[in-house]
């Protein structure tokens, strides 16, 4: 049984109530020839941005620092969050403390404490999208060019 | 509290196991130019190779059809098997009737059936990734070129 398709106004509350409370997002990058990546990631949500962490020297690093945009998704594959974003790539160190700290607290793990050279991936959503089963694909856009629709 | 790290062999069989029961699968792809791309879809498993079905001239139909590579993620984010592939691009009626038939009962649509123009895309794995945490980074290769590890 399909549930009723819910209104855009609760898509975007889910979406931000998922934002806020998930540990961790499905991180889609592209290198600058065309070779898919993907891995699950840890990330913190402040209101206006996700921030995340991972080795400069990894595919996803790499893949970030290249090509600045990523695509994003949270939740299970019959009840997503798609979120296309604008990536700004930091040193380790560019951080205010307190930022840091928030992060690691809410990872489980300080990327600033390892031996292997992590970076910080600050994401911009531009476009958000939810939606469950097919009910649910007319109205699926929440947020386009950096703006709540709803 | 972390579980105790699993055996490949075992990782092998519950990666097997997600294949032949999940509905739907992370579907990573990327643009010639290195846009990323990212959606659920459904498919089938026949132990071999993926069946998946999207419109030739969606995001996902394009970028397939145009750089034959894929990475694909089953599980969510902190259970998971990573998956890449290689990829067959292929015309609505070029498969089997039978072959089409399990994929319909099997996803619950039927490509070959809508008004929109869709296209299969055969994937078979080059590479096999699984793990949990963590504890699970080691070992955590299971297919390597192609052929299972264990």
């Amino acid at each position: 049984m399909t549930a009723d398709p819910r209104s855009r106004a609760q898509r975007r509350r889910d979406t931000e109530h998922r934002l806020t409370h998930d540990e961790d997002i499905w991180v889609a990058s592209a290198s600058a020839d065309g070779a898919p990546y993907m891995v699950p990631l840890s990330f913190d949500w402040d209101g206006q941005a996700l921030l995340m962490a991972t080795p400069t020297d990894s595919s996803t690093g790499r893949n970030l620092a290249a090509t600045r945009v990523v695509r994003l998704g949270l939740g299970h594959t019959r009840d997503v969050s798609m979120i296309d974003g604008e990536v700004e790539a930091l040193e380790i160190d560019a951080l205010p403390l307190e930022r840091g700290d928030r992060f690691a607290a809410r990872a489980g793990f300080d990327p600033r404490a390892l031996a292997t050279p992590y970076r910080w991936f600050r994401v911009s959503p531009r476009r958000i999208q939810a939606w469950r089963e097919v009910n649910e694909l007319t109205d699926r856009e929440l947020m386009r060019d950096g703006r709540w629709l709803v």
